[in-house]
């Protein structure tokens, strides 16, 4: 990679929106890399242009089929369009599974569409650190669109949430019905429902369900409601109901001034989560002893892990 | 619940097995509530005779029933038996769905089982502080198993892994096969694997790629290997396997010194959480504007992350 050896020729090459720039970009903040901290001080000024678009969902829903018809919707408009993958980081999957992803394909020639997966195992300060920088380097490339795909339901959705400008929480019929998905702890953190397969038997019911759970809903007025669509991904029906609720929440979200709330919500976490980071990284082999000694207690019973917390506290 | 109104009847009606007592004391875990780090305290010298068994696995793979027939096979041997379903914390949840849960209902008016479910929003610490206050309160309370049922995949199952001493993973065939497994990054955390409904088409494919892509993993001469044993949880098919692979996995662990190793990684992390967590307590009001302003300067790209730490860390 002669053209990107310098920063400077990286960071060039990132504005100009070079897909190899962006994936050599990626690849530092995966793993932290030394240069790090002054790229991304480099590609600051540049940020916050793009919307970020995180899409969710359990494994089987269909996740890589709406993105690929997303994607296609976008580019029918003429964006510059970003997908990042996160991965909770696999040693056995590495940065490779995308290459499997069949209908990401049709995308993979157009240097308009930048497809990066990212594994955050490692990354200082972890996924709520790495995937807004990764973020950050789309935006630089001029995306003007932003998918990031989280496999799986749990934290990592909440985590999502925590670096998307809207987050679209995918469903399918017989995958998980409302209460499984109210149990994932789903339903607060969307703020667009997509019921993908909504030929298939069942996700009408599934639907009804969501809107049902939404309604009951924790809501004050002139919040945003989330609206529950239905999707045939594989058909692409549905994809301009899709478009427009983006659209719809965002142009919501800015006059309410939700968008830059959110945004430095955003901010204040990431911040957070790489102070802590930093901290842990200082401590001293006086320190780590006293931990690893206090561990012992709490392991054998002689400390309870509120005990030893307090002890490293106050070691007075 | 005049019967447990002060912590020493807590306590004592705990370490009876008192179901109620059991559920109280879920709840000031819960909650964070300002009697927890006493009654830690007092439950401290209890802990550690109870194996905790983890299962997790994505919606709609059968948690719920392969749960049901592992406690009701634990009963057959006479054991007393724990049930700690953690919910990543819905406020449309609470901790109200295992009452919907049919397939417990079996075992609910058996006092030699405990079931309780926690969500951990808000736990200072999270999950990783909140599930094993929980499963000490189980252990004090005589069980000889405590099962901790996760939903989903992705950061959750990993957080879980950090809280069992067994960690079994339950895939299903349609639900998520072989490659999505790995998305999910689940192979690396499982210690037992096993492929409910396997009477389905498609079962045998999962197990297969499953062993295949287990037997790729890296795996040091002496470590266990992670068996993939095939359920029919409805009918109890396959149950017995699944207890022999528990046993088998304990004796392993025990014998080669893995189970006081990984226990005293958990207890490192537990303590380190829960003084991660008090530090950002202990932000003084000057330290929350600052961190307000470095937000805001990140949010608008007048700043990257980085930098905003080095400050925080370097004030001077």
């Amino acid at each position: 990679m002669a053209d990107v050896d310098s920063l400077e020729l990286l960071l060039a090459a990132i504005r100009e929106g070079q897909p190899r720039a962006v994936g050599r970009a990626i690849s530092l903040v995966e793993n932290s890399a030394i240069e790090l901290p002054t790229m991304m001080k480099a590609l600051a000024p540049a940020a916050g242009r793009a919307m970020v678009v995180g899409i969710t969902g359990a494994p089987g829903v269909g996740k890589s089929t709406t993105i690929a018809a997303l994607v296609a919707a976008l580019r029918g408009k003429g964006h510059r369009v970003g997908v990042l993958a996160v991965d909770p980081s696999s040693p056995f999957t590495g940065g490779a599974l995308l290459g499997d992803r069949v209908r990401m394909q049709q995308h993979a020639l157009d240097g308009e569409v930048l497809i990066r997966s990212m594994a955050t195992r490692g990354h200082l300060g972890g996924l709520s650190v790495a995937a807004p920088s990764a973020l950050r380097v789309f935006d630089a490339a001029g995306c003007d669109v932003v998918i990031v795909e989280t496999v799986g339901v749990g934290q990592s959705e909440v985590e999502i949430a925590g670096v998307a400008d809207c987050a679209v929480v995918l469903l399918a019929p017989g995958a998980g019905d409302g209460i499984q998905a109210a149990k994932a702890g789903i339903l607060e953190i969307g703020d667009v429902f997509v019921v993908n397969k909504s030929d298939r038997e069942g996700a009408h019911a599934v639907v009804r369900e969501l809107r049902t759970m939404i309604s009951l809903g924790d809501r004050r007025p002139g919040d945003w409601k989330p609206p529950v669509l239905s999707l045939v991904a594989i058909t692409e029906e549905g994809i301009p109901a899709l478009m427009q609720a983006l659209e719809a929440f965002r142009s919501d979200a800015e006059s309410s001034g939700r968008w830059q709330q959110r945004r430095l919500a955003q901010a204040r976490r990431q911040v957070e989560s790489l102070l802590l980071a930093r901290l842990r990284q200082h401590y001293t082999l006086e320190r780590r002893n006293q931990i690893e000694r206090l561990a012992r207690a709490v392991r054998d019973g002689r400390l309870d892990v509120y005990s030893a917390a307090e002890e490293l506290l106050d070691p007075g």
